[in-house]
Formats: structure tokens, C-alpha cells, sequence
């Protein structure tokens, strides 16, 4: 329980630059339903969706925009990832760790005092097959970036981990959407995954969630960023954008394609990622940081029996595997780097920046 | 049995126009293996494999073609649909009806005397999941545009049906594609299911076959067509390319958005397919004849987690799912035409045409 009535929140005020985030230290507290936990906040993970949200790269107004910019065309009542208009104010943060103080009348009251994770997928839990009815943690409903939130208790799961709060943050958001991709593409023992964008939140999950399944994980990233990644053993590393990749492929694999193609990335590369998926082979989807519109022929679509999976709201399973993974120790946390809530400007354009491996996450204070 | 040596037959010379198809009285029999049978044909369906194939469609040096056009810049070595090049001579033909005349030592000589359909994809009977090794009747191998062909005993099943031969002719290809198409696509009772290209052979089939499967059918066709294509029983008929096409699907279905889209048509229409698709959706691709080359927003596949399937080769259920069909009365063919084998020219310009609605056939006639 707390008896404070006003917390340290940043506050989205409407879609721009990183002026739009402002500090508060007299926000209201929330206030859980019947349906909802109260969370003391420790940590809260920085991800790709909290920025296009602020930047709204999620209009279609904007179609050559990149991570946190071009926001100049966009409208206050301009989409979200879901489609619809963002309600101002706003607390962003999705991947939170804290402690459950408070539990409503239909959870379980042995949550409290429990150390927790989040899905960040707001359901209707009457009904979770209604994609329509979901949302998502600091879009559709106030997220973790402050001392308090609230959430629905289905969403929660008390972790048992030596993982500091900090590290546990690194893991929601991504590893879920990692984990929902490669379940999506049915991805098993053997597979050849080509993962893109292979050091960022996203696809140090794949590699390292890819390698759990036992397949073989090619991943795609900066030359720069290859030795802060070898720990994380992917199978081949390769340049973001090998001239010739059928060639590169077959030079470290001994092959010239490969059967599962997970891209965060798309962009100019994209038909040259669908080129080298085998015949029968699956593409899953779930960002495009490069840019949105692909030149798609549908002949190679086609021709070759291929499946793309486009991959937002994560099976409802996703989060349970994945907190059973992080408990049994089978995957790694990659703190890249850790912020006080108040710099979060700083950690934000930090991630934006894109110079970091793993995942970068602002810790909150709770002063006594 | 038969005791000639040599037989007429279309032959395909090379890469290029109509004139490409040759007719010969006198080219030898083909002479069967122990896995094959020999067939005496009396009825073969026209497709656009074949059409794709003789012009070069398949060609990726070719971005713009449309069926049957744009062969100019087509070389001998050219890509086929599986992406090899095609052996000339050879006799085109995928969609035959015909008498089981002779069987090989592995095969069945209970078949011998029964009128059979033909499953057109040749595969690797000891591994059917290896995509690489299926070849196309009448492209990998000769067809049946001839009084005789052969093909693997395991590719055939004798049809218990009081359907002419050219009745029967209209369906192996079409709607092997069209029920694969469905069955990738996972379409079930009570789906939204827009069909474009409606007014083909596949399209007719999509129709039929997700009808039975108990959808409801929105089938996009020109106007002009709308007439003849109503016995097929679509729950709605819209035009080819609706101007809004999400008003015209509320205005007619009471949805803007539909739960399947299934395209052989592709080209400039493609982004105002996908973007009726509802979230959780699917999308299922067999053709491309308005064009290949397309523009795909990947925030529309990703945040709407949607699903796209290329279908070429089928499952090998499909075919004997497909008789078992047609001998139950559960679909019926389209016959648009049918002319002697003799008149293949005028038959395939007809088909390239595209004014008919259903399938186009060749007969073919055995003279004492």
C-alpha cells in the first residue's frame, strides 16, 4: 500500500520531439479497478513503440520516416500502432518490473509484495481472439514511466530471478515480440534464421530465442556492433547489408538461403531478404525501421509457396514462455544501459541513436 | 494399348509468341517407366502457367508483362515458375482427361480402361515436402496438349462422374490452385472472403469453393462479366476495382473489411486489398496478372498481424480432395469453350483474351 496521492510520472503531452515528455513530480496516482493491480515501479525498458507513438510514425501521412523523426506532417489526432488517436496526457513505458502494493477485489491477493513482470498487451480478457479489443501498456492506457501503475492482474506474472530489476526490463516487450515472431514462423531445431537489425532489443532476443529452439541464427548488424554481440552466439554474424547475401550466405552456411527470415528492418533491403528464403520457407515481421513501403514481387511470393507473418499483439501463451525461460535461466538479459526516470530525454534519444547492443531501460526512485 | 508410333501433338519450340506452338501429326509416343502410366488424352484444360511459361512471364527481366506479353527481352534460358529453364521441345498441357491405356510395373492395371483426372504437380513421391524436386505437368515434363501422354501412376485417379471430358478438363489445375489457395488461407464457415479475378478459371473455382466451405463470397469481376458469373453463386459481386472498395464492402456486406483476401490479380490494386484485410486477417496469392511488382506497407502486415501465403505447388491432399468433390456434385465445372486440339492457337488467344468466364478447353480426337 501507498499513501502518497501524487507520484514522479513523464508525461507525454502530444506528438513531437523529445519536448513532449515532461517531467511531473505531482502527477495524480493511479487508481486500480476491481480487474487491476497497483505496481510500485523499479524499472521500465525503452522501446521502438513509445517513440513511434510520440513521433507518430504510425500515420500513414509519413511513409519515408525513421525511427523518431519526420513527426513535422503529423496531427494530434493521428493513429497510434493500433489505428487510433492517442489520448494526451499520456504515460508511456510498456516493459515494467516493480511490486505489486495493491490487488482489486478479482485478483489474487498473494500477488502483494511480489516482485512482477507485465504482457504488455492490454486484452479484453473475455475475449482475446478480439484482436480489435486490444491494447497496448503506455498507448492505449497509461504505461510505466513513473513511480506507480496500474494493470490488469491476468497481465502480470511474479518472476523468481537473481536478474536485477533493471535487467528483468530488458526482457517484456522485446522478447515477447522475439518469441511471437519465431512461434508465428514455426520456427524449430535446424531452421536457418536470418535475423535483421540483430543488435538491437528485438533481435538480441531472436538470437538468443532462435538458439533456444536450436536453430541456426544468421544475424544481420553493423560490423561495428559484431563484437559487442559475439556473447550472444549467433551462429553467423554478417554485415546490416551484404552486397551479395545469397553469396555471403553460402560462405558461412555452406547454403544460399535460408528458411525463416525475421525482419524489424525493411527498407531498400527487404527484396533482396525475400530472395534468399527458400522455397516453402516462412518472413515474419514485426517492424520497419528502415522504412515502411517494400517493393514486394508477388511472383517470388508465390512461386515459391512462401508466408510472410506480420506480428504485432503477441499469442496470449507468449508471456508465461517467456517469463518459464527467463526462470530456468535459458536466456540472458542485455542491459546496454540504465537511466534515472528523470533522464529519460537523455535515454530516449540514446535509444534513438541506435549505437547501443540490447535493451536500454530507465530505473525509478522511491524515495523514503 | 495402342499400337501407333507417332501422334499428334502442340509442341513448343522456344520462348515467344503463339507461333512458338507448333502442330506436328507425326511426333513420337511417349513411351512410360515402371512408375507411370500411358494416357490417351480426349480433353485438356488451357492455364496461364502455359501462357506464362511460352512468353516468359516467369522471367524476372520482365516487371511489366501481362499475361502473354512482353517476350521481347525473353532468352531460351529463361526461368519457368520453378525458376529453371525450360527443355525445348516440349508439349505444354497441364489439365488432362483421359483413358488410362497402359500402367507401368509399380502402378495399378486395374487402372487400365478408366477415365482418369491428373494431379499436375509431378513430385518426389519419396519426399512430396521437397518443394525443389516438384516439376509442372506440361512444363518439367510433357503434357497433354496430344493424343497421348504419360505421367507418374501416383499423379492420376480415375473420376466416377457423368461430366464430359471437357467438362472434367476445367478443373484439375484451377481448382487444385483455387482449393489450396482456401486451405492455406485456413477458410472456414462464416469468413468474408474477397476474390479477385473472379470471373476466371481460378476465380470461378474460389467462388465454388469457398461457398462450400460455407463463407460468405465477395468476388470482384468487370461488370460486363457480372451476367454470366451470378449461377456461380457469389454472396456479393462487385467491380473489378471498386473506387472505395472498404464502402462498397459496408455497403454490401455491412463490413468494410473482409477476413480473407485471395488475389491472382496483383498490380496497382494490391494496397487497397490489404487494406481491407481485418486485423488477425489473411492474405493468399496464386497470380499476379496485373502485374507483379507491388507496393506493401509493412505497418499494414505487421500491425495488423496479418498473414500472406504464396500457393504454387499444392498440398498433396488437394487433388483427391478435389475428386471427392466433384464425384459428391459439390461443384460444378465452367465450361467457357471448347475447341479442337487443332485450334490451340485460337483457344489460347481466346484465353488471353480474357472476355470468357470459366475455363477454356482443347478436345482432342482419336480417329480409328
Amino acid at each position: 500500500m501507498t499513501a502518497n496521492s501524487t507520484m514522479n510520472a513523464f508525461v507525454l503531452t502530444g506528438h513531437g520531439d523529445l519536448d513532449k515528455l515532461v517531467w511531473h513530480d505531482d502527477w495524480p496516482m493511479p487508481q486500480p479497478n476491481v480487474d487491476e493491480v497497483l505496481i510500485k515501479v523499479f524499472a521500465c525498458g525503452l522501446n521502438n513503440t513509445d517513440v513511434n507513438t510520440r513521433s507518430g510514425w504510425y500515420s500513414k501521412a509519413v511513409t519515408d520516416a525513421t525511427t523518431g523523426g519526420a513527426y513535422e506532417v503529423v496531427h494530434e489526432e493521428d493513429p497510434t500502432w493500433g489505428g487510433g488517436a492517442i489520448q494526451f496526457p499520456r504515460i508511456q513505458g510498456a516493459d515494467i518490473v516493480g511490486e505489486v502494493v495493491e490487488v482489486g477485489a478479482n485478483g489474487d491477493p498473494a500477488l502483494v509484495g511480489k516482485r512482477v513482470m507485465a504482457d504488455c498487451w492490454l486484452r479484453d480478457w473475455d475475449n482475446t481472439d478480439n484482436l480489435e479489443s486490444t491494447g497496448y501498456f503506455g498507448s492505449e492506457a497509461d504505461g510505466g514511466f513513473a513511480q506507480y501503475t496500474k494493470i490488469d492482474h491476468r497481465n502480470v506474472l511474479p518472476v523468481d530471478s537473481q536478474f536485477s530489476s533493471a535487467e528483468l526490463a530488458t526482457f517484456s516487450c522485446s522478447y515477447t515480440t522475439a518469441e511471437n515472431l519465431l512461434y508465428r514462423a514455426g520456427v524449430g531445431e535446424g531452421d536457418h534464421v536470418l535475423i535483421t537489425g540483430a543488435s538491437g532489443g528485438v533481435g538480441s532476443a531472436l538470437i538468443q530465442l532462435a538458439n533456444r529452439r536450436g536453430a541456426t541464427t544468421i544475424a544481420l548488424a553493423s560490423a561495428s556492433k559484431h563484437d559487442q554481440m559475439r556473447h550472444l552466439n549467433p551462429s553467423v554474424l554478417l554485415d546490416r547489408s551484404p552486397e551479395n547475401l545469397a553469396k555471403a550466405l553460402q560462405a558461412s552456411t555452406g547454403r544460399t538461403v535460408v528458411d525463416v527470415v525475421v525482419d524489424i528492418v525493411g527498407g531498400d533491403g527487404f527484396p533482396a531478404l525475400i530472395d534468399v528464403i527458400a522455397r516453402g520457407g516462412r518472413y515474419a515481421c514485426s517492424g520497419a525501421i528502415a522504412g515502411p513501403i517494400v517493393d514486394l514481387d508477388l511472383r517470388t511470393l508465390y512461386l515459391r509457396d512462401l508466408s510472410f507473418f506480420g506480428c504485432t499483439v503477441t499469442a496470449t501463451h507468449i508471456f508465461g514462455d517467456l517469463v518459464s525461460y527467463i526462470e530456468k535461466g535459458e536466456i540472458q538479459p542485455i542491459l546496454a544501459a540504465a537511466h534515472p526516470l528523470k533522464d529519460l530525454h537523455l535515454a530516449q534519444q540514446e535509444f534513438i541513436d541506435k549505437k547501443h547492443a540490447g535493451n536500454i531501460v530507465v530505473t525509478v526512485d522511491h524515495p523514503i
